[in-house]
C-alpha cells in the first residue's frame, strides 16, 4: 500500500459515514464538495477539475451522489465511488450542473460546501438555494483534524522523505551558487527521495532569509550567508512533508549563534509542550515567551505552527487566541523562527503528531545551526 | 519585454480603470479579486496565497486597495500595485481580513467576486453582506475576452513555443515507450522550448485516444497505435498555448485514414469559418455539421473550443447554445476530435484569434496524421 494513491475503500466508507453524521448532526441537509483536499479525504479522488462542475454531494440521511462531467468520469475512476456504491450523475455541456447537485434535496436547503469550491460554483448554487451555505470545514473539522493510525503512518513516511534531503543539502548548498540553482536541485531530490512533487522550496539565504515567506532567487550565495532552507511536498496518498532547517558555511558571528540558540530552545520548549488537553495557543506561547525573554520578541512575526495532512496549511492552526484543546492524532508544524530585516534570519521547523501521552515528532534530524 | 512576467503599469492601468467603470455601469459597488487569473490580469500578480486572504478591492468609484497578509507582502510586490498608487492594507494573524476588505463599503454592498475566490473566503464576505456576490466574469468578460495587441503578442510566442514541440515529437514518441515516458520528455521540451511551465500533457495511445481527458499511464505504445498529443503551457506573462496533433507510425488502415480526413475537413472549416460578427455556436457547428455529414456525429464528444488567454480554458466558449457573436481580438481553441470507444481517437487542434477580417491561426504545423 505503501505509495498507492489512496487507501482501501473500508477507510473511505467510515469517512464518508461519519461525514454523514456531521452534516445531520449540524442540521444541515447536504455537504457538496469540489475537487481538492475534502474529496480526496472523503473518496481518494485527486480530481483537479476547474469550470466543469464536479461535486461529491453527501446527504444528511446518508444518500451520496457524485456529479461529474462525462468528459471527465476517468478523473473520478481511480476513487473509490464504485466501491462505496455512491450514485454518479454525470452530465454533459449545456446541461445545469448546479440544478444537477441539487437534485433531490428540499427547496431551500441548508448546505455546507468544501472549502475550496471556487466561486464559479459556489455563487451558481447560492443564488438557487437564496442562502449562503456554511463551510464544510466548520462540518468536518474535527473528523479531518484528527488523524487516523494510516495517516499518521503516511505523514511519518513522508517527514522520513524529507529528512533524508535535508541529510544532503551539502550536495548542493555552497557559496558560489544561486538560491535557483539551489531550489532546483533541491526540488529534484524531493521527488527522488519519494515525493510525488515539490510542493515548495524555499531558499533564504542572507537578507532573503529575514522574509519568512521568500521562494528563491537568483541571488548568489555568500561565504557568511545564513540559509533558510523550507522544503516539503506529497508522499501517496496526499500527505505532506514540511520541514524547515538553517545552514551556514562557517562558525557563526556571537550575535547569530546566540540568537540561533534562543531559537533553537524555543523550538524545543514548544515541542515539549505538546500533549493532550493543552490548547494550541499554549504551543505558540511556549515559543513566543521563550523568544521573549531573550529579547527577541519582535524578532519572531509569525504564528508557531499550522495543521498538516493532505493540505500542506490545514487546521489546527498553532497561533494565539486559538484556544482549541488538543487532542491524540493532530498533526502540526511547531516552527519559531527569528528575522533581522535585511540581514538574515532562521527558522526550525519540525511536524508533530499529539500522543496518548505526549507527541511523537516526525522530523529527527539535528537542530542545531548546520555548518555545511 | 519578452520575458517578463508582466507588462509595462500604463498596460494595467487602463485595465484596473475600465474595470471600475465596468464595476459602476453594473450597480455594484466592488469588485472583489482574488489570486488567479483575474488578479494577474489587472495588476499582473502571480500570488497564490490561499488561506490568508489576498483581495483586490476596485471600488465603482475609481478607489482601489489591495489587502494582504503581511507575512505575504512579497507576493503582490512583483504587480503593478505600487506603480499603480493602489493602497496597500496589510494585516497580520488574528484581525478580521474580510472586515478589511469590506470597510469604506455601504452597509449592505453589491460585490462581484473573482471566479477563482474560493469559499473559504467568500463564505466569510457573503456573510457579512448578507447577500450572494455576483461574479467578476459578469463584470469583466467583455474585458478579458478582447485581447489587447501586447496579449495576442503573447499568444502568439506561446503558439509558436508549443509547435516546436510538436515539430520534435519523434525524438521522444516510439513503440516500446510508455506514455508516462514519452509524457515527462513533452513535459521537459514544453519548459525547454520556452515555456515556464507544462501545464497539461496528454499522450492518449491506442484506446487511450479515445478518451478525451485521459492524460498519460503506463502503457506501452503499440506499432499500430493512433496516439493523441495534446500539450500545452504558459509562457510569460502568463498566456497559455494548447495544441494537439495525432501520430501514428505506418499507414493508417482506410477506416482510420477515412475519419481522419474527415476531421481533418472539419477542423479547417471550423477555422475557416472564425470571423466577426459571426456566433461561437456557428464554429461549433461548422465542425459538427460535417462530422455529421461523414456519418461522424456520435463520435464527436465534446464541444469545439474555448477561450484562452492567462486561463487554459476561459470564455468565450465555441460550444451549442452559445450566440456569442465574435468580435476582433477573442483568441480561442478550433479543436474537434472523433473517438471510438476502446479502439483509437484523433483530435487536431490550433488557436485562432479573431482579426478585422477574419481570423489568425497561432498554431501553423501540418494538419495531417503524422506518421513518424
Amino acid at each position: 500500500m505503501g505509495s498507492a494513491s489512496r487507501f482501501d475503500s473500508d477507510v473511505y466508507r467510515t469517512r464518508v459515514a461519519r461525514a454523514a453524521e456531521l452534516t445531520a448532526g449540524a442540521g444541515l441537509d447536504a455537504l457538496i464538495v469540489s475537487p481538492g483536499p475534502d474529496l480526496r479525504y472523503l473518496i481518494g479522488s485527486r480530481a483537479q477539475t476547474f469550470e466543469r462542475l464536479t461535486a461529491l454531494v453527501i446527504g444528511a440521511d446518508g444518500t451520496t451522489r457524485l456529479v461529474v462531467a462525462r468528459l471527465e468520469l476517468a478523473s473520478v475512476r481511480e476513487s473509490t465511488a464504485a466501491d462505496l456504491g455512491i450514485e454518479i450523475v454525470d452530465w454533459v455541456d449545456g446541461q445545469d450542473a448546479h440544478a444537477l447537485a441539487l437534485a433531490g434535496l428540499p427547496d431551500h436547503p441548508q448546505l455546507a460546501v468544501s472549502d475550496a469550491m471556487p466561486a464559479l460554483h459556489l455563487v451558481p448554487i447560492a443564488q438557487r438555494v437564496a442562502a449562503t451555505p456554511a463551510l464544510a470545514t466548520d462540518v468536518l473539522r474535527e473528523l479531518r483534524m484528527i488523524k487516523d493510525e494510516e495517516e499518521i503512518e503516511a505523514l511519518r513516511r513522508a517527514g522520513a522523505a524529507i529528512d533524508r534531503v535535508h541529510a544532503r543539502m551539502g550536495e548542493w548548498l555552497r557559496p558560489g551558487r544561486t538560491e535557483k540553482d539551489v531550489a532546483d536541485d533541491i526540488a529534484a531530490a524531493i521527488v527522488a527521495e519519494g515525493h510525488t512533487g515539490a510542493e515548495f522550496v524555499i531558499v533564504g539565504s542572507g537578507p532573503h532569509g529575514a522574509d519568512p515567506h521568500h521562494e528563491f532567487s537568483d541571488r548568489v550565495i555568500e561565504p557568511d550567508d545564513i540559509v533558510v532552507i523550507d522544503i516539503g511536498g506529497p508522499v501517496e496518498p496526499g500527505y505532506n512533508s514540511d520541514s524547515t532547517r538553517t545552514y551556514c558555511f562557517a562558525s557563526p558571528p556571537v550575535e547569530v549563534a546566540e540568537a540561533y540558540a534562543a531559537l533553537q530552545d524555543a523550538q524545543a520548549r514548544a515541542v515539549q509542550a505538546v500533549r493532550p488537553g493543552v490548547t494550541a495557543e499554549s504551543i505558540d506561547a511556549a515559543a513566543r515567551d521563550l523568544l521573549r525573554e531573550r529579547g527577541l520578541a519582535e524578532n519572531f512575526i509569525h504564528r508557531t505552527g499550522h495543521g498538516i495532512g493532505l493540505s500542506v496549511h490545514e487546521e489546527p492552526y498553532i497561533v494565539g487566541g486559538n484556544d482549541l484543546i488538543l487532542r491524540p492524532g493532530m498533526a502540526f508544524s511547531v516552527e519559531p523562527g527569528v528575522y533581522f530585516a535585511g540581514r538574515w534570519g532562521a527558522r526550525i521547523e519540525d511536524i508533530v503528531v499529539v500522543t496518548d501521552d505526549g507527541h511523537e515528532a516526525l522530523n529527527v534530524r539535528p537542530h542545531d545551526l548546520v555548518v555545511l
